[in-house]
């Protein structure tokens, strides 16, 4: 494999590999590193490299010929791509390392000041890669990133092949903790089933350390990963013993389905029906997430006593024991007049309620999904009410009484006329939703 | 600012710095950069700072007691962290490193071979951060890359304070195409708006260039971001003129819901009745994110029928004036007899089928929602159809003849009994939820 840099500061690139395993590659020969200096492509006497930016803005940018230049006098493999380095590109990962380290060379060019012209991105990169989302100097540490977690895959570089593909990243999930010598550190023993040398054991144990990692520092991994039913089963049992200990997600979250004010399509306050499917269906959902409660809010006296002859039957008649999961469901809600008796409700327990709407229009969003689900979780004494309106949907006043605001559930298209018990399916997973 | 670096390579990191913006800081006395090795602190003749794994494992570990005597010899300021450098540690971002740069001081203790003891991390670490999800040598890069993008953010580090605002990450989207001189490179012309010299045009193209750039490159930033009213409407144009010309991302996808064959509580294979608001929340949903075919599989004669009036009433009857959004959604619903006339329908148009379930039971999982989402987007020739199952769920052999199985839907705790309804819903917002 070659790598070819495309730099202004190829000692910053050089130095780099002076040392370690893949610096001792470079020695050997296992791999060829050369940087290419855009400078040396200049033609007016003070070798200008970059300049302003079309249209204003503080900052130079990269000019395309110098890059241009540089670019084409690489010796060309017939495996080879061009790559630069910027915040703008695919994350690098390591399915994306391994297939790098299939090509014969890479030609990694880095940009310096506000970044390089754009049409010398489009006429001569192949592709663009980003090593994180955050913002340094130039691209020349970040092609080292690439060269260094490229290069470790290539056989022969480093010694014992295995010792890679045992690293983490290689199977979804972070690596479980290791220990060396002393069997003491700091009144700490290693963990026993380390040198009880039950091969077996050890397995399982790492296993389960894995998980327990991941399921704590990098949940967002476990979305992408296939679990065996064994490492469900032991990640499940995790998550409940974290729970045990910090309380559950939805413990101090609670949802209300407005029937009153709500608009109907010519935007008139009115108040809609009660009706059996958003009970059910929402109540189901509400336990599936162990939401606190589920305020059903309708002003209207008859159909309170609807609701109850409905809860009844499920909950106490035939319903109850026909399909005992509806009882279950059932246990979360609760009948009030109004917005206010909600508020009434948590104002009484002495309890903070933070307020947030959904809204199929997307003139009163002001959060996102995952900022809610943080806030949430952060703070577990403030309580949370979600709004959910019926009808053509929740009034101004409410919208703007409203803490919080979630984006609308938009599909792909024009069509948006979910079902609110389809929403309130949608948008509790998008907030509550655990992996996997 | 300091930063002391825990490194069994120093010139490594140094010479990362001995140029750029961030190396004329450091010798201007901006920020200061010390390294300790902590090869200086073993007391034995081979000065050994790493030992084999207890429990077994290839590749070597380092000791704990030399990296703890490195960390313990370093002057402390009052607001300091010791950061470890991992892939196990918290993803760096730009909250991250605005945060880091309010400290006076960071510790950064870099790894080498299969990482350092645990003992050492439970004992001596702050806080663990990880540059991104791919493998490299050792701690000594990462390091260098936090020190870059910490620096940058340090008042008087860069000249112009506003050049690192303007970054990208600082609005959560990607930043704009840019250009410099000359005016013409390779037959390409600088966009006309930006030599126009109207601000407002300008700011305009570029806000709707990062909204593009964003959308196709990394739609996962706009989950974290509140966009304007106006940005999104930007955004659902572009999203609309992308999908012209690439196809809908729903336009190879159909759903199937099942009544026979299923099971019920006891196991015994039976087939479901239809109901009404099965027929009506799900093909609203199927609607909402624009797929192809909802096919409702009963072999009972009766229930077509039924089916038929249901249908009827909302597409010609008088529910199709009363409410037009039910007709709409309708236009996707076929009855069908079997899950073998779902197959020939596809079968006679000569159409390949690839067929996902859906379960409750973990053991039939076999991919990831990511993982569908993306085989559906990238051959679109290829058509997919989604099971879901009505009673106690789909037969061991509709599993078994499945190409694919999605995880459950697990809720937080142990109640898993979602409708039907719901479960598709937050199925298919899983598998084409477009951002935002």
């Amino acid at each position: 494999m070659r790598f070819d840099i495309i730099t202004l500061f190829p000692e910053m690139v050089q130095s780099c590999f002076a040392e370690g395993v893949v610096g001792r590659a470079l020695q050997r020969g296992d791999i060829a590193l050369k940087c290419v200096n855009p400078r040396d492509f200049t033609s007016d006497v003070h070798r200008t490299v970059d300049d302003t930016l079309y249209g204003g803005g503080s900052g130079m940018l990269m000019k395309a010929e110098p890059l241009a230049s540089a670019v084409s006098a690489v010796e060309r493999a017939s495996r080879s791509r061009v790559i630069y380095l910027s915040p703008q590109g695919q994350p690098l990962n390591q399915a994306k390392v391994r297939e790098l380290a299939e090509l014969e060379q890479l030609i990694l060019v880095c940009g310096r000041y506000e970044g390089v012209d754009q049409r010398f991105i489009d006429h001569y990169v192949d592709e663009e890669i980003s090593i994180g989302d955050y913002v340094i100097s130039g691209g020349e540490l970040a092609a080292s990133v690439v060269i260094d977690s490229v290069a470790r895959c290539i056989p022969g570089v480093i010694g014992q092949v295995q010792s890679v593909t045992e690293d983490s990243f290689f199977e979804g999930l972070l690596d479980a903790p290791h220990y060396t010598r002393p069997a003491e550190f700091e009144a700490e023993a290693v963990p026993a089933v380390l040198s009880g040398g039950h091969h077996e054991h050890i397995e399982q144990w790492r296993e389960e350390q894995s998980l327990r990692r991941t399921w704590h520092k990098r949940p967002d991994l476990l979305e992408k990963t296939v679990l065996s039913t064994r490492q469900r089963t032991m990640l499940r049992k995790i998550m409940r013993e974290d729970w045990q200990q910090r309380g559950m997600p939805g413990a101090n979250v609670s949802i209300a389905l407005i029937h009153y004010p709500v608009y109907n399509k010519r935007h008139e306050v009115i108040t809609t029906s009660v009706t059996n499917m958003d009970l059910h269906d929402i109540s189901r959902t509400v336990r599936t997430f162990e939401l606190t409660n589920y305020f059903v809010v309708t002003p209207v006296k008859s159909q309170h006593e609807l609701m109850g002859r409905i809860t009844r039957h499920w909950t106490e008649g035939y319903g109850s024991t026909y399909n005992p999961d509806r009882k279950e469901a059932f246990d979360r809600m609760q009948f009030v007049h109004s917005l206010e008796d909600v508020r009434e409700h948590f104002r009484k327990r002495g309890q903070r309620l933070v307020i947030t709407a959904t809204s199929a229009n997307p003139k009163w969003t002001n959060t996102t999904y995952p900022h809610l689900s943080r806030m949430m979780d952060q703070d577990r004494e403030t309580q949370h009410l979600i709004l959910f309106g019926t009808g053509w949907g929740l009034t101004d006043e409410i919208m703007e009484a409203a803490d919080y605001v979630l984006p609308p559930i938009d599909g792909n298209g024009e069509y948006n006329h979910l079902s609110v018990r389809s929403a309130a399916a949608i948008t509790l997973d998008r907030v509550f939703r655990r992996y996997p």
